[in-house]
């Protein structure tokens, strides 16, 4: 493991302003259209660094990434992800992966090196993973464990490229098996999504509307609606 | 549905600046207790506004949460959460759902406001609607999906409370069953998560470290390890 990333970019590449949550969350649109101008380097370590620091249960990082950039390996996603344009349009494309059955072989070093770094007791460290992998083996299906924790670090990516003012799209529209197939990705993942990251062509898809809060937050018990004002 | 929402404080309550998603990201960490200062009210409505302006497959928005505030009720999370003491420290805690079912009740009302809004087809929304509902029904087992999504908003709501300068600290150590008992949820929900909200008292955890990007980004293919600098 390693410690926190230093010298990354502070503005967007142009040297505008990072866009703030704020703005990000009232503005992005899920891209439809890319150019397909590239990403430079030290913005998709960046993306990549910082979406990495996100929290995980016990730490774990059950995420993994591939980068596809190469024309023709975009295509043979494209195929495998319902023939969508964007695939291929983008320059960057993102698959993510949260793995099943690898995370347990990393934990030693999980718990290992966070005991060292103050996280942790260094002489009880094997009891605590020990303790870890039993009650997420045994809490949940580890599909949705891993997608859960795949997808805390998918959202910041996403909102990360967004404040570097780069445009995102998010999809689910994948044959999970096929992707596997075309990328060598071990049977036990879980394709959790594709993140396409460019620069959109206008014009974006239209705002549909979102749940107001009365609709969707409950106040203490589960039907008594959120009544402040929104 | 409804509109973006406006009127949203652009500072944290003090007035110093939001911090910048990359400042969240770099110094977030789970914190381990919190403060009683209560959350004020703006303040929470616009980290729940904004993070409903999440994107998720079709617009479906399967996430509903529960504020957790009064003493009593967050006496009874805790009982159902390994007494885990942030629970009820912390000012404000949020019971993060995903609805299994009731998401297929709601989607009539999303097709077709998406689709007066611009978004889609006005003469061919049903369609449409009756073919994510299949999609989504026969892609992957539901629990993951309404996972996938949730956490989507989960995430949003996280780094947005960080960036408004509040400390918080998602949980994973709850027993599902028992917080539905206790929150008289419908049986058909996902507990995804437990999110407090508050200030942090000092200290906070140790940084555990991350796995470097050369451990768990690949190039092309699973298993060709990222090569960038970083």
């Amino acid at each position: 493991m390693q410690d926190k990333p230093s010298n990354l970019p502070r503005t967007q590449p142009d040297g505008a302003a990072l866009k703030s949550i704020i703005d990000v969350m009232l503005e992005r649109r899920a891209t439809m259209h890319f150019a397909p101008d590239p990403v430079p380097e030290e913005y998709l370590n960046a993306i990549l660094s910082l979406a990495a620091q996100a929290p995980s249960g016990y730490n774990l990082q059950p995420w993994r990434f591939i980068v596809v950039r190469k024309e023709e390996n975009k295509r043979r996603l494209q195929a495998v992800a319902f023939k969508q344009p964007k695939v291929v349009e983008a320059p960057v494309v993102i698959i993510c992966l949260g793995m099943k059955e690898e995370w347990k072989e990393r934990a030693t070093e999980v718990f290992k090196e966070g005991a060292e770094r103050g996280a942790g007791q260094t002489d009880a460290w094997q009891q605590t993973r020990d303790g870890a992998i039993g009650f997420i083996t045994k809490a949940l299906p580890m599909s949705v464990w891993v997608t859960r924790h795949t997808m805390i670090a998918v959202t910041s990516l996403m909102l990360i490229a967004e404040a570097y003012g780069y445009d995102t799209a998010p999809m689910e529209g994948f044959d999970p098996a096929g992707v596997k197939t075309e990328f060598g990705v071990p049977d036990e993942a879980e394709v959790v999504a594709l993140v396409a990251i460019g620069r959109g062509v206008a014009p974006d898809k239209a705002y549909p509307g979102r749940f107001a809060l009365d609709q969707i937050v409950y106040e203490e018990a589960y039907g008594e609606p959120w009544t402040q004002d929104t």
